[in-house]
């Protein structure tokens, strides 16, 4: 690990920190060096209140003069808040900027930079790049298409089966693995399932944790199939929000809404495209959300290159069945040309479960 | 790590080092400390040469006694080669012995403990002793059950399928892993797959490696549909083993046998039983099986019990589709009961792959 690495791991450590409390902003850490000495730390802490630059700024006072300043996010260059920061740093005396990663909004990204070297001040851009890209994914994603952020989750044995040819279910992943899609569920603004896995599971869709917060249920149902006593109907814990085509009931819909579900009417006369819901989602500021299956919802995301990452919980288990359902199904990939490379791939042990991340290659 | 571990542990892999060339022997290391120092290291090399704590002790003279002799099994009690070997320790003036695991075989097993500590020797047994029983798992069960120990192998994307639903499969998993396989194949003395893998895929499956062995091609082929040009009938690098029923036609048979292919008829009318394979194959003195499916094939062996060990290949893909084969099919568990629960299990990157380890557990 170089200084440069250890500075700016330090800055997204802090950054990391803040989790949850920065929205709608993204997570930004920071940290001056001077002579080989740390001067200033800070991270953007809620939004509303200063910039990370400008908390280790101020730390640093005179000793900022000379100094070095990294960055996890390129500074901003607009006003309004505490910003812009690319000026402030400029004024601070600072004489070199260590950046992770560019600003993802294509209308101000390089904006800051510019500032910052036509005040003379020597630029670096890159170091921990992919960790601070991956650290806001949300974010980045949400500011440029204005479409939430897709996480496919699913917890299957290590044939891919989430259930038995009799479809019993309960319970093929470890408490260790759904205590934490329960932290999964938290960190997301909404939930999607298809209705057969309301029909099957009747599932609460919560996040059954002290201080959780729970997304927004949505439900894929095209012909509005969902039974009224459903628990993410009735249970009032969280908002339920059902996406249907122009085909459905207008009674069912009507009934729906007078116990206080949402009912999106989408485009597709029978059927709901995913893109639609995601347009919808996103007009409704969520920024987030997180695909529990099962594997014909999945597939008509993944299908469409709407997935932007994949969560896999394996338990050490092997259910069998050519009928058992996998958590992928659809029509699936029709050569090998087709199939859907992930990347930046990482496996945890999490109780007797492994847990894979990955991240689709849109091609 | 105790002192005790880490002198065991050396013993392990002096064990290990020699794997390949005692068969049919097991593997196994010996270490001798006197007064904190190793005065004797030994392993056994090859049948018929000094066990591996003849070698140990010899190297130690004079100083083993007084002395602890760790080695990684039990020592023989039977006449013949260079035993009994735990009369040799006891005529050494060997003080204490640490013994990681007993003699598999029911005949023998405890009977060099006996002689040991009746003659007064301190005597402790337990110490890595899952690590010594894996080093010879193969051993430990053919010599016990004459029959092969049995690892199921497959090579699938995340979501468990082989092939996409057009039955496309080259490449799903890496040139690493495939390397992985090979070595795989090497140390096994049969490959077994089913008719659908040889008509659809027409495989070779020798290990393609320098100086590496071929194991002997086991086929399972009922009406014995292979085609009389398939490579492993027609290009003589290794054994092929076809096992078939009772209503096979005789005269395929006789073609078959006039091209130099062996031909079993195993008692079922219809159908082979892969219990009657593993005992054939046990009379044939082949001690370890590799099942490389496809998904029929395997789970015919799992649903009976019959696989002690699974290796998969996972590839960072998503290939999807409802109809896409899995490398585990037939009826499958028929509830969560059912479901086949795999221990001391291990995952580890492989190139871009994950290379999974697990033992079935057998209710």
């Amino acid at each position: 690990m170089t200084n440069q690495e250890f500075y700016m791991k330090l800055a997204l450590q802090n950054a990391r920190a803040q989790k949850g409390q920065t929205d709608p902003n993204p997570l930004v850490g920071s940290v001056i060096v001077n002579e080989g000495r740390i001067v200033g730390i800070g991270a953007h802490l809620k939004a509303g209140e200063p910039h990370a630059e400008i908390h280790a700024l101020r730390m640093a006072g005179d000793k900022a003069i000379g100094g070095t300043i990294y960055v996890t996010l390129e500074p901003c260059s607009y006003h309004g808040g505490t910003g812009p920061c690319a000026e402030a740093i400029v004024q601070a005396g600072i004489k070199n900027a260590v950046i992770a990663t560019l600003d993802p909004n294509p209308l101000v990204s390089g904006k800051g930079i510019e500032i910052l070297e036509e005040a003379g001040i020597n630029v670096q851009i890159g170091i921990c790049e992919e960790e601070s890209r991956r650290m806001n994914e949300v974010f980045n994603k949400f500011i440029v298409t204005k479409r939430p952020f897709v996480t496919m989750k699913a917890g299957s044995s290590l044939d891919g089966k989430i259930a038995t040819h009799t479809m019993e279910s309960k319970w093929i992943t470890s408490d260790e693995s759904r205590h934490d899609v329960h932290l999964l569920r938290n960190e997301y603004m909404a939930i999607l399932v298809g209705i057969n896995t309301v029909i099957r599971d009747n599932p609460a869709l919560t996040a059954r944790i002290p201080n959780g917060r729970n997304p927004v249920r949505v439900v894929l149902d095209s012909s509005l199939r969902i039974p009224l006593d459903s628990i993410v109907v009735t249970d009032g814990l969280a908002e339920t929000w059902i996406f249907t085509s122009q085909s459905a009931d207008r009674e069912k819909e009507n009934m729906l809404q007078s116990m206080g579900i949402e009912v999106f009417r989408t485009q597709g006369e029978n059927k709901v495209d995913p893109s639609d819901v995601l347009e919808i989602l996103g007009e409704r500021d969520i920024s987030s959300l997180l695909l529990e299956g099962g594997g014909t919802v999945h597939a008509s995301f993944l299908e469409r290159g709407l997935v932007d990452k994949v969560v896999l919980y394996f338990a050490p288990k092997l259910i069998g069945g050519q009928s058992a359902p996998t958590f992928l199904e659809g029509a699936g990939a029709e050569t090998m040309k087709d199939v859907v490379d992930l990347v930046d791939t990482e496996i945890v042990k999490i109780g007797n479960d492994f847990k894979f991340i990955g991240y689709p290659v849109i091609k």
